[in-house]
């Protein structure tokens, strides 16, 4: 096995990510869907906000034209949780062809603790150096003396594919592993969560980094609208509409009618006359008094008008 | 082509959904949600709740071992879009080998509308009837004539797989069409949405009724925490964090802690001492009189305590 | 983890491959073609007539329309070459969610083998009794001090996902695994070849075994058509059309024109002065004379009409 | 929809196929088979041989991590068949959201021919001038005047994805495809088939000009291994092992002895005295004296060890 490569992002203690090579990006993304929506696309003009758009309304597609491989090294149990993201293309080492090779995963104590007791397959607390001298000593003595074995079979000339199945699921393993922007970002949504395994969340972090350097606008677009933001269920809506009190969604319907005043204005300046029933026409309700006051506080914030309006109508929902 | 068959659910003028054969219901998601989750899902003792706790999480695996499989027939225009789903197996009526049938679409006069003018695939308002018989006469007259010349071209001899091309795409077909249930919600999600074309959706909410008689906790949990309720992206979260008041989340707040209350209480009846104590350990603030006059005013839901204490979570990401 | 189920077919010394349910069989892939060939398969009118010739022309989808489900037990080192057929749906017990359990596979005296010289993936050759003795010694060794420490960690709080980072690839897992009949046949045409894994192996036959009872015919034509016979290269068969004398052929041709007139006969019976003209159509090039005698001698033998044609234009391909 | 790039390769009358971007070629299938097999591959010291190695031995991940895009425009016909290889990402243009165009696929008068009658999906023979000229007529009115109602319909400002359905499926679609090596040289293996409709070979031929040029030796793999040759079924296989002279096979196993001592010598040089018992080694049977009246003849051809060696295995299978 290579050592670490020079351009790879270290992972753990003995592994890493590098991103091999990649096809297209953000201009790809924007290019395959022009092709879809024709001249549907005249409007949006702009690449970012074309993506935004896609990625809010789940048009997955243009973003598979994307596409990376990258060379990583991690520990097999790590490997386990990586494979079952079907739609990768994988070249692992293999222990049938070639020598395992003595390199084992040794948590740092920084991450070793106890068993959460909230959530079934998640970590917890501080735990004791001396509990952590032990693990640290455990995980030494099992990796030690299951290499020393293994390499003895191997000198007695026992087939590679059965002496390695003494070898414990923290042996380092390697693969290259391809796989298409949608996909990828399916799995950093996931092996990046908080409820992820620490030692898959380093790798996905550090493939994270390689979408944000080739990718920028989808992956803020993948941050803004499927990560970050929130998500109420049937249940919980219904909950919201019972005790939110309709005028606090009011006001709150108010500020947007502000807000996408604003933002038509920045987008194409109006003359001051046009200001107060473009207003009006978003559904602003107060007096031209009252408005030429907060219109000029210069406290009205602009946005994305799309996103507005779409706030607008969620916001609908929840009044009774 | 056969007939519609007797226990076929009608789609449009001449097209069918027929549930073929399916494997597993809500039971064989449980049984593999239970090998994976091993003695983890011992608390979760009902296969509901289970069900439930998986679509909410997002562990969409137990689901793809469901599998259907429907007899479908359908314009090629409709089976354009619906073959885009690429982990359907599908055996299609070939017009290579097989020659092609008199069958087209003729669409309804209440489906006849304009193009929207707010949504680039949509179609909106109410269309004359004299337009409405236009368009009915131009449907009747392609399909009579291409199917005119279609079978000339086949009695002169002419190579079925070059005759077909000029048959139009409201030219009726069918195919054998299996997927799994994981799968299946997600056609549904996107093809029964009001942003689908009419003519597929059709097709997608009469598969809807399949699902729902084969693992109806399946289709109640994809109803509740994957089609309904609400998404807030990051920017919208943002606008909510700033302008709802603190008040009234803590109102809401509140009123959960009572439901929280209660829903324990009723799954595990408590003495009458320990309600007050149980209701402050939600977080309840109310004195304890006032906690006595609302709790025993009958007017207190009970709910699921898993999704409410999720929602307290969401709600206190909101405050400011 | 369940004990081995009674209906489940014992592997490796704890593990086993269970049927859990199917759907479909050789009557579901007759019937999804019959849909996408239409009238086109009227002549082939018999079901196994009809899979063969889909699979020697490797039409698969409709093998695609029969589905199984199997509940599985085995070494995590197989695992990990079982999951890379990634069309198969999968849920597998989870060591994050639940405790490892006390078993690891110890292999069989007989299939301790040394490396193979030949191949760089294999086994061959026997081993001395010693040598077997000190595997299984070591086997058991690491089994039960990775075990033991394993419960130890466990014990102090440490959390499962990371305790079990300690425990060798021959522990046991299991899983829920499903996958189509196009897509199972294609593993065990690769798992159940005489260079995968012996441990693989083991379960790929259990399987095969559930195929044989569900889809004979299908079966019985993947092993004539996909697995055995002979497949020579574009070199090869220009070596072979180089030194393969004529006359060699011409023989061979010569047999298969008395077995097609025999089939055709035995198909549909002719009249006595009807075969010899028969015989003639098909390329035969004896005498009635001699046709006389040969037809007479009881020695024809009969097969199927289109194999034997496709045999003849392939042998034709080797004529210089 | 944009005129004809100019890198592109025309295909039928209206249509194109243009290789938007790569990543990787012969040297990412090296790459990648080395990690996998990782000092297993140390002797196969060149790229083709090594590539060769794995199409032969259907090793098929490592062709895997090979991506093209492809822009292409054709007749919705064969993107219907197209579309059934559903490994590939796709983004095709939308008649719900823009307007269709005027262009639709007349046959080349070369390419009407009659059905075939051996082949259920074939044509064949020669059409008459009358016939040909009554296709191209016919194909005529129906484009034209389908797209005359398509364009009136659009006037009257009925909704896009209702009016587009009486267009035939000659017309023109364009999308970007973007696929796997692996999985393309299987698409191209089907489709550039004789028995593949003429219509979807002139495209699957385009692409396949892309293959050559950046993968090569994967490409000539392809063909000698998968493409080409020759291969027998079970049943075959014993008619031939039963007819097959062993004579002649004993004739060919023989040049196949003096060809591997050929090569191996060419491979590195031995001394005179070495030859003889190098060719005996290899089951070479003649005499020393006729050994060496052939070898100084100058006729003997050398290959590949591997190659002849598999071969000779092949060849023994077939003796009696």
């Amino acid at each position: 096995m290579s050592k670490i490569p020079e351009d790879a992002i270290k992972c753990l203690d003995k592994g890493f990510v590098r991103l091999v090579d990649s096809m297209g990006g953000d201009n790809a993304i924007v290019q395959a869907a022009r092709v879809s929506y024709g001249k549907g696309t005249s409007k949006v003009s702009q690449d970012r906000g074309l993506i935004r758009y896609l990625m809010r309304h789940r048009h997955t597609t243009p973003f598979e034209m994307v596409e990376f491989k990258f060379h990583c090294k991690m520990p097999i149990f790590v490997a386990r949780q990586w494979v079952r993201h079907r739609t990768a293309n994988i070249n692992e080492y293999s222990l049938r062809y070639s020598e395992a090779r003595d390199e084992f995963y040794l948590p740092n104590p920084d991450h070793i603790q106890f068993q959460s007791a909230l959530n079934k397959q998640g970590r917890m607390g501080e735990v004791s150096d001396q509990l952590k001298h032990k693990v640290h000593k455990y995980f030494k003595e099992i990796s030690d003396r299951s290499f020393e074995i293994y390499s003895e079979l191997n000198n007695d000339g026992v087939a590679r594919e059965l002496a390695r199945a003494i070898l414990p699921v923290n042996l380092y393993t390697e693969w290259y592993w391809k796989n298409d922007l949608h996909n990828l970002l399916h799995f950093i949504g996931l092996r990046s969560d908080s409820h992820a395994q620490y030692e898959i969340r380093v790798f996905s972090d550090a493939m994270a980094e390689s979408v944000k350097a080739v990718a920028p606008f989808a992956w803020e677009a993948y941050q803004d609208y499927a990560v970050s933001g929130l998500r109420f269920s049937r249940i919980e809506q219904s909950i919201l509409e019972k005790q939110l009190p309709n005028r606090v969604v009011d006001d709150i319907l108010e500020d947007i009618a502000y807000q996408i005043t604003a933002t038509l204005h920045v987008n194409k300046p109006r003359s001051e006359s046009d200001i107060y029933p473009l207003y009006k026409k978003q559904g602003g309700l107060d007096s031209e008094e009252d408005f030429r006051l907060k219109w000029d506080s210069g406290e009205i914030q602009s946005g994305n008008v799309r996103e507005l309006r779409e706030f607008k109508e969620k916001l609908f929902s929840l009044k009774n």
